[in-house]
């Protein structure tokens, strides 16, 4: 516990945004008040769940409050398939169903609305997940923006891909699916007026074929996240703090999109820390490597697929180090709190 | 469609605060707008809906958005539980596990959050049913009121139990396992200041054991609902269009406690309306109604259970019916649209 990272342990202290954004912040509510009030193991926290006495079933939950609604690229109503697409995907496993449950605003124009819930139908045939079962709720002016959008997947384990945050293996290969940077940068854009909005559009996509383009690979793939709130920086923190690995990371090989890296610049932001929602991390045993990539290119979500790093025997425990352009090294941390709010 | 039920057919119309109170205008609101989208099946619409290739899984979804987030007899976080394990069960089935997802607002106070999330802890526990993965997102200043909460619940169908909404029989026996208007008044009564939470309470409950008690009855358990949104009106008259059948009801048999009665009588609404969240309503064959009183009965949560009415051979197709103190009779009509906002 340090000045920069308060810990919410004083009875005055109130909700900050920062504990929405997937950062420390968000750890730290999560571990100081969520977590033991539920029972939570203690665990590593990963994306999807399994589902008690159904070893081969994971669950997943995401509450979607992305502000504007609409943005190039996508809408809350594919973002809502798409992030619980992905979350069940990441632990190896291929979506079954969706359960959808909306919070709308009294007033809401009803050709909004459905817009929202066409996209979302639209969203997830194009992903071959049905949506079976859902609940519509409807509050007063004031008492939510627009609309909020929950989507709860359940999914079927590929058999022998068990990919887990903790078990990422030193040597392994870091593989990213695609460009970095995408999503958070045109939300923010598109909220603020910016204007590059009209050069990037959001990656918004499911990411569950690409994972079952990797099942033939098995145990050989250790660990697969998507690399969403809190963005690259966050997804591998934890993963070296649940895998209690080291991770050293090539700066020249991992792609941002010059249109991401100029809104980075002029927002004084780290293209590491800007949350995706249509990329995947993937650590892979270094002999499957290759495999591992070619599989990933062979379908168009993951044709910009590249090799980002490794872990590294015998580093720091839960350490991320990136190798920069220069050849100096730095670590990259954990992202505080809020950079980027109602992103997802 | 009639002056007094407008379909939502033009594009300047609105979302009105209606379309989410259980009734007639949720229906057109589904029926018109999502389930078109969602490719819905224009089946029955039951509490869970049975997992894709898993028919002993059954999943339901529900966002909770009431208002005080306290109140006599529970709280939004025991609720979150309740209504969540509660519409598992209504299919029949045993509650697996649950998630959770957090809406909060910047600047809630951290103990306040503290007291939903551990009351919410305490539900599931006393349900025995773990919460395995959740979300917590944060929104500004505004864009939420305080904290709104979805639960998603997986469960497995006991054997032979297959309840369905389209499955009441004529002769069925009607039978009601407590006292109705409680959770409704109280709300209501507790947010207005109206001065009737001093004597009534919510019954906020789980009734996974009471459905466990019907289990040895199998197949002759036809129907199960718990009477939320809308309340007994609403839910019987789900049934009756779902099952096409003549539902006839016995008004003095249907416990309605007198501080109900006293707040529904000032508040000019009829406790056949008003949202429940600890009872049910089960259509059982006639020759099984007696094992199930008694079965029902031997739970605390079942001790009031009574038959109320029944399923008349040859009555008009999902019509209701109530033989009134007076002995005459009234139609029972489904709620047309909000009677109790923020309700559960």
């Amino acid at each position: 516990m340090t000045a920069v990272c308060p810990t919410p342990h004083h009875e005055d202290d109130v909700v900050l945004l920062g504990h929405g954004a997937g950062g420390r912040l968000t750890a730290e509510l999560l571990e100081s008040l969520v977590l033991p009030a539920l029972d939570g193991q203690g665990g590593p926290l990963e994306d999807a769940a399994l589902l008690p006495g159904h070893p081969d079933l994971v669950v997943s939950t995401d509450s979607f409050v992305v502000s504007p609604l609409f943005f190039p690229g996508g809408d809350i109503g594919g973002l809502a398939v798409h992030g619980t697409v992905n979350d069940v995907a990441m632990r190896g496993a291929r979506p079954l169903a969706l359960t959808v449950a909306l919070i709308v605003e009294e007033g809401l124009p009803l050709p909004e609305l459905r817009r929202v819930v066409r996209s979302l139908g639209a969203a997830a045939r194009a992903a071959e997940v049905p949506v079976i079962t859902g609940d519509t709720k409807v509050v007063g002016r004031g008492a939510v923006d627009r609309v909020f959008v929950n989507t709860t997947g359940v999914g079927q384990r590929h058999p022998g891909l068990r990919p887990s945050a903790a078990l990422a293996r030193p040597g392994d290969a870091v593989l990213l699916s695609g460009p970095i940077g995408l999503h958070g940068t045109t939300v923010l854009s598109t909220r603020e007026g910016l204007g590059f909005e009209s050069d990037i559009a959001s990656d918004s996509r499911p990411l569950h074929r690409l994972v079952a383009a990797l099942a033939p690979l098995g145990e050989q793939v250790h660990t697969l996240r998507d690399p969403t709130r809190g963005g690259l920086a966050a997804a591998l923190n934890e993963i070296a703090r649940d895998s209690r690995v080291a991770i050293d990371l090539d700066e020249d090989a991992i792609p941002v999109p010059d249109a991401v890296r100029s809104a980075c610049d002029l927002l004084g932001l780290d293209p590491l820390v800007v949350a995706n929602e249509g990329c995947m991390v993937a650590f892979v045993a270094p002999a499957a490597a290759d495999t591992a990539l070619t599989a990933l290119r062979a379908r168009p979500e993951g044709r910009d697929a590249v090799r980002i790093g490794e872990v590294v025997p015998g580093g720091p425990e839960g350490r991320v180090t990136l190798r920069t352009l220069v050849g100096a090294r730095r670590v990259v941390d954990m992202p505080l709190g809020e950079l980027l709010p109602r992103i997802c």
